[in-house]
């Protein structure tokens, strides 16, 4: 086995701690919080999914799929930050920029400057594919804290201004699932989800 | 919101049933099972980092990380029969096919055609595509087994014969790992991981 081989199993072996990475969502039958590993696996499919719906041009189905995949190793030792949690947020870019130096030289050069780019486009927003990649990710905690009672929304005093700002991203890349948005965080302040 | 798109939300919806199909493979810190969901993010990074391998023409990654992320999407109702369950794994052809039925005409017809067909191109194991699908699919537990002092081939006795069998596709899709894959089980075979 070659010394390149044996660094991308090693690789391999490293992310499955994105198993143990839980997130404020739950599981949508509310038994725990669901993981990365799962999280970027969810939303691949929905990528696939609401391909149809994406309201721009130029958008790349495959390279989006890849981005998602990779988007939250570098939590893997930065952990997950709450959406909503203010003050953790803070110092959070540089720690996963870390992180990200740690985790990606497990790879070979080439690979680990093809998988850092992803993150980076991803993080950046700033492309079709990132900007459908990160409506996505967004989408679907909303789903499901939709659909597990507000859970995080409830736990972080979540307001209707803060769910609207961070769902922005799907409003032009998922238009057409824009009134659905409207209607649960609605739902949510009449039902004392989401403080008004 | 359409029609159509309030199925492919309750079908997003729906999969999320994947978090709660364990396997037999344990995450490697050993403190629990992993499910399906992990398992298929978990192969899709590994189809991309290990795409350089593949002994063969004609693979398409896009389509083989697409087939992965589909191919588990069955267990959701049918469950997870372990390969090495001999009694397991009769009428589990059946199972899943009352179970892919079930599942996918949550979608509208088009999609549901378009993710089916990726299911059982996966499991005629014909393809390019879905020959090396089925390479990682088998060595992401492989690997797993090793890392986790061969939890399920204790659990289930196996014998290195029923490993190399089911170690198979590996062969001829990554020729470059197999002298990984001996190395394992003869080691699985010294320490009593795996009877000879």
């Amino acid at each position: 086995m070659t010394d390149k081989l044996k660094q991308q199993l090693k690789f391999l072996a490293e992310v499955d701690k994105m198993k143990n990475i839980f997130r404020q969502t739950l599981i949508l039958d509310k038994s725990r919080h669901e993981n990365d590993a799962e999280h970027s696996w969810h939303i691949a499919i929905m990528a696939m999914t609401l391909f149809e719906y994406v309201g721009f041009d130029g958008v790349d189905l495959n390279r989006v799929i890849k981005m998602v995949i990779v988007h939250d190793l570098v939590e893997i030792y930065a952990g997950d930050v709450p959406a909503f949690d203010v003050k953790g947020n803070e110092g959070k870019a540089e720690c996963e920029k870390e992180s990200a130096d740690k985790l990606f030289s497990l790879l070979p050069t080439e690979q680990a400057t093809a998988f850092r780019s992803l993150w980076e486009e991803f993080e950046e927003m700033a492309t079709p594919d990132a900007m459908y990649a990160n409506a996505i990710d967004r989408l679907q905690p909303f789903l499901s804290s939709y659909l597990t009672e507000g859970h995080p929304w409830i736990k972080f005093n979540v307001t209707a201004a803060q769910i609207y700002k961070r769902m922005n991203p799907v409003k032009t890349a998922l238009p057409e699932l824009w009134d659905f948005v409207e209607y649960v965080i609605n739902e949510g302040c009449e039902k004392g989800f989401v403080q008004r």
